[in-house]
């Protein structure tokens, strides 16, 4: 993560104001607010602003006067009854906001999530700088032979350094033609080929960098999403930063999410049916169940069977 | 508007509590935080969060490590600039919380906004107050004789009388007629008809109320509309009195919208050709103009002709 | 439901034409097209156009220059693997529009689903007919008194007797009133109270209408809410009715929500631990579980235990 | 444009199918439906499907039973008023569904549009083609010096001879690299480096596609923004050739556009003030005008003074 001397005193600077408010307040959540928390090799993401709290949850639930809060035992309840029932409206009553730096492959996933605003840094305006992703060798993993989509095994050592070896080539001789055509000056009056077409040349793990702001309801469905095993590495990378930053601003909104939607399973009506069975007793299998194969496996798995 | 004595004190009590923050502060806002602001005869807007001020959309524009702000000046230039070229993305990293008292045909014109989040009161839950709206003498007036969705002149004394004895004794007695369908008593575990079937009985005049979320950009736009000399008098009583919040929030962002959006006024592509060629000195009128005859009044008025 | 004889003579007209198209068709849901389909009282629902057929999910999801269609089993497969896994995206690829009539307070409710296009038959710009819902005898229904917003037993007949003709009575004294004040007059151009003004004194059971354009995900989110049994009854009429024009539309869809969605459960960390306990012959019961009573009660009755 | 005889016979085979339909038509873009529109050296845009016409507006402005169609100038003016004064909802009663193949670089501005449905081709999934956008020599331009995110005058020959060339010399090494890393074989079965990862080292010139489905009225913001002269010309491409497509689905839409939107300008307080005064005769300059200098000349150019 390549944060300037002056992008630090910038950030320090802002930390160090404190100043009064009448709103809703998260201890945990202020004790690391601007602080930026690392991320893959360059990325990271920062936490710049949020408004409400666990108690904003249910103030909004009850349409009420004062805080809404009665005990915190009644706020837990609250809470988890309206995650379980899927009572989403109270949760989009929190906001948060980030500063995230990622890889423009990342980038171009998440931006899938349409119920948010972002402001990206722009390529037509400024220059990029040189910095992009290479994975670790713990990450660089061959196509899964089961999974489309996925990933399989880890590549052995040497492969892996000759696949960083080709990325870090290519993504610096990338960066130096991009910077070439753009005259190759510091100056931004230069006559070089327009910012908007040199851009072009720069491969899909180059950094960009956005403001990305969301309420906790649209937030949680994100996390969940992309911190799943399924979701690739470097997205899950991101959201499992963010899953902490969510755990300091709403701890009793975290723990009914990882309950009721993160560490919670859906079953359809078949498998329900096959599980009613089995609880009565019967001797169910693969070719017995009326389940496809695919989805007979994926149940045993999640009852450990 | 009814707030009653305990309400009161909640409201007081959370004014109270002052907290150290390391974000973003509006002061302004902060002074009128929680307070019920009347709106109509029972009707209210109270602020109740908020999230960044002008310096976080300037902060947000340029994707900045710090406060992203230089001279006031400089600032000001900013908005000024994104606003005039509809750079609404900055403005969206600006969010408000307002909790609404409002009659339910004004809630029905407002929920047509949808980008914002709302958790409005529930009458399957709950049990509705007996406050309705009755417009005073100088806002009842006759229907519109130019415009088929717009009010005149105001009723003459008497028959203004008249309709509001009229919308009281109605609204009067479809409440006691809920309360008895009820079971009449104030018990919630009573045995009265449901909640959900009762509310059917009640008139579009009976109050609602809701917390209400949305973003800078989106609230102006609102505001842009419902601010409006065409919009129905009890949405704009509203309005107003948000702008006003606006006003203490983001002062800088609200001349921006006041000059650039409230009070600026579009031309169609043949109207700027008829003013372009008044200003060459060409003589034109109606039917010379190549604009229909209402279009070519509305011109006129515009520009004072 | 009061379709005059004029506008049964438009849509009549408007089934009579027959064009070629290129596009996907649906030729089970043309059959319907534009008919009345009653819902409750005085309301229907009639589905106007639509946009694309099962294939198009497929085709969308393959990003296909052709139908994107293979053998029907394998389009089966693939629209069940979607929906198993949230795959939305191609969901989003069909669209549907449809004209309801419906009562003001199941509008209300309505319109919480923000994703989807409305327009609503002005009360400011016209005037709205004499319509109002009487529940029957059958939907009138006690407060229940194990949830704070359903109903419990049905009354009986003779209060409900009096609770219909409360209704009517008070329904038909707000439009005669209503009437009145708008100057009892046909006439457009009249000079009695704005529209806008008089609406207010009509009770939350008139009708309104409006039309109503959504796609097929959003669509089936809104149909998973409201057709569950904790939906209030009179939305709940709605939903069904268009649950069958669905099947018309995308039967295939159709099959994959009801096993993957509609039909499906949901089981929280705790409750998905319970059951592989019980699997496992652990006898187990509310106390030992971990579980909260209500919901251990669910659960046992999720798996008739 | 690279399209196969696979995927020409495809289209051609989807073309020459028609079905009989009780729908809205629009016969001018049935002509088209499926062909592949050229854009860029690689690009395409496909109408794939669409719901609704001019006629659709109106019946939804009408909330009507019929086709809500009178006389054509009656409709003419209807949609006028209805382009003139925002009311924006009678324009989401229609929708299309385009097929999009785009450079990267153009997607990343493209998705920026949020009211809109996506199916992207994805490279985690399968492998892409190796075509990449190559700008021709007019369209190579320096970067302009007034504005900080456009370009100023064209390259002399000799340099965008070079520029061309080595934007394509880099982008074919990448394709390269990255067909070596994924096993160098179109066997999906492979062993070589997951997809996911590959793709990383493409750049953003690389062509991608997508299913994109969008209402009326967003469509017409987003050609709007995306057909302006301060546009980029990669996407300025796109939208002229999609409002062709408009202009045969929706022609007195499109006219309304044209008039009211496309080619119409917004005036500020101040600058509205500026003319009013100059139309009474007074004579300004930008030093008494009291607009700020950038303003004065924008406003100058507007009405050729």
């Amino acid at each position: 993560m390549a944060i300037t001397q002056n992008q630090k005193e910038e950030i320090d600077h802002q930390k160090s104001i404190e100043t009064p408010t009448r709103r809703a307040t998260a201890p945990k959540l202020e004790e690391i607010l601007y602080e930026a928390i690392p991320v893959l090799d360059h990325g990271f993401i920062r936490v710049i602003d949020y408004m409400g709290n666990d108690n904003a949850v249910v103030q909004a639930a009850r349409v009420s006067y004062g805080k809404g809060t009665k005990a915190v035992r009644e706020d837990q309840a609250l809470i988890s009854y309206l995650m379980r029932h899927h009572h989403s409206t109270p949760f989009e009553m929190c906001e948060i906001k980030y500063h995230v730096k990622l890889p423009i492959f990342v980038a171009r996933q998440w931006i899938r999530h349409r119920t948010a605003n972002v402001n990206e840094y722009s390529a037509r305006y400024s220059i990029l700088d040189n910095e992009f992703y290479i994975p670790n060798k713990e990450n660089l993993a061959i196509q899964s032979s089961s999974n489309r989509q996925g990933r399989g095994d880890v590549l052995n050592d040497e492969t892996a350094q000759e696949i960083q070896k080709l990325l870090r080539e290519d993504a610096n001789k990338a960066y130096e033609h991009y910077s070439y055509m753009l005259g190759n000056k510091d100056d931004i009056e230069q006559s070089g080929l327009a910012r908007e077409l040199a851009r072009m040349n720069l491969s899909l793990n180059f950094y960009t960098q956005w403001y990305w702001k969301i309420d906790l309801h649209n937030l949680l469905h994100f996390l969940h999403l992309r911190s799943d095993p399924h979701a690739q590495y470097e997205i899950r990378a991101y959201a499992e930063q963010m899953l902490e930053t969510v755990k300091r601003w709403v701890p009793i909104t975290y723990e009914a999410f990882n309950q009721y939607r993160r560490y919670a399973t859906t079953l359809s009506a078949k498998a329900q049916d096959v599980i009613k069975r089995m609880l009565k007793g019967e001797s169910l299998n693969a070719e017995n169940s009326g389940l496809g194969k695919r989805e007979w496996n994926e149940l045993m798995q999640k009852f450990d069977l």
